[in-house]
């Protein structure tokens, strides 16, 4: 049966194997490749390796930086007693938009899936119990996704963390601004009830 | 403000380039890269350059190809008389994967589309012209997108070859398979009004 060309095939199987690209995206994006120029496609080469030399994981909390310490950790201006528990450096970048956070992150690199075979061991669970060690920590505050695999790793946290005098909070689950009740899940909805707030 | 290390910036700008990808999924996909394995992400870069350098578009009909005419026009077996026009190359595989038809196909690369600058001499419709010249063509199919530009596509195609002793069809538009009519917009639902057939 009539395939692409061998070098197409293989790139059109290597970008699946990102994440979030299936074979369409894969396909649209390999003859999109193919039919730029030979520069941006230098420059798109050139990029990646480029983050790939000049990054690395902050020695603190994983995030990505070009320095030993992110720009989070060595900055000044921020309140070293809470510390944000994250799954992907990208999720920090999400949260400093908001600009009402001022603490500090904890980047765990996933979320506990005993199915992917990612225990606590995989995640940068240790270093975050390091940091709590210290003293310094009064407010832990868990921002993985509220899905089954950022909910499981949000108990385990609070399991292990629960005995320390530190008090762990979890982002609300609500309502997302703008949305119509009715088109809102009943779990999404109930989530809203449980974690209603008092007028003041 | 907080953002991302410089060199993981520039990669998200580099990937948000390619059409089809996103602010976010340029970050899932940057942050991908930077976890993932150096081996594996060279072995990414070395697809992109293999098939660039590895392929070329086919003489006759703009196909994508490793060699100068493509194993669809060099082909034994299939139907001369007629040509399929598509807009991408990988329109070519998504017919080819129905069985249905055993003709010869010619690459546009694009659609006519006055707002982003293409007109006729940026598509490959002169060596279309070329290849009905020769008159071994009995049918030409034309089977650019049902949107607006696909359409303009397909009738500044059909004036052109009208005078042409040549039958010149359109793919047909209507509900695709397994569509609830109540969830199908209603101009798709007045196409296949239009194009509906006769029970025999």
């Amino acid at each position: 049966m009539y395939d692409f060309t061998k070098p197409v095939a293989n790139l059109v199987n290597e970008l699946r194997k990102i994440p979030g690209i299936g074979t369409k995206s894969a396909q649209r994006i390999a003859f999109y490749l193919l039919k730029t120029d030979k520069e941006k496609v230098m420059a798109l080469s050139e990029s990646i390796n480029n983050a790939m030399e000049k990054t690395r994981f902050c020695k603190i909390c994983n995030n990505i930086t070009e320095f030993e310490i992110c720009e989070i950790c060595e900055g000044k201006g921020r309140d070293i007693t809470k510390i944000c528990v994250v799954e992907e450096p990208f999720n920090i970048l999400s949260i400093e938009r908001t600009g009402l956070y001022k603490g500090m992150y904890h980047v765990l690199a996933g979320n506990l899936s005993p199915i992917r075979g990612v225990g606590p061991d995989e995640l940068k669970i240790s270093s975050l119990e390091r940091r709590l060690n210290s003293g310094e920590t009064e407010e832990v505050i868990i921002a993985t996704s509220p899905t089954i695999e950022g909910n499981a790793t949000a108990i385990f946290l609070f399991d292990l963390m629960k005995r320390k005098d530190i008090k762990i909070t979890r982002i609300a689950m609500g309502l997302p601004i703008g949305a119509d009740l009715d088109y809102v899940d009943s779990v999404t909805i109930a989530k809203s009830f449980e974690g209603r707030i008092e007028f003041k």
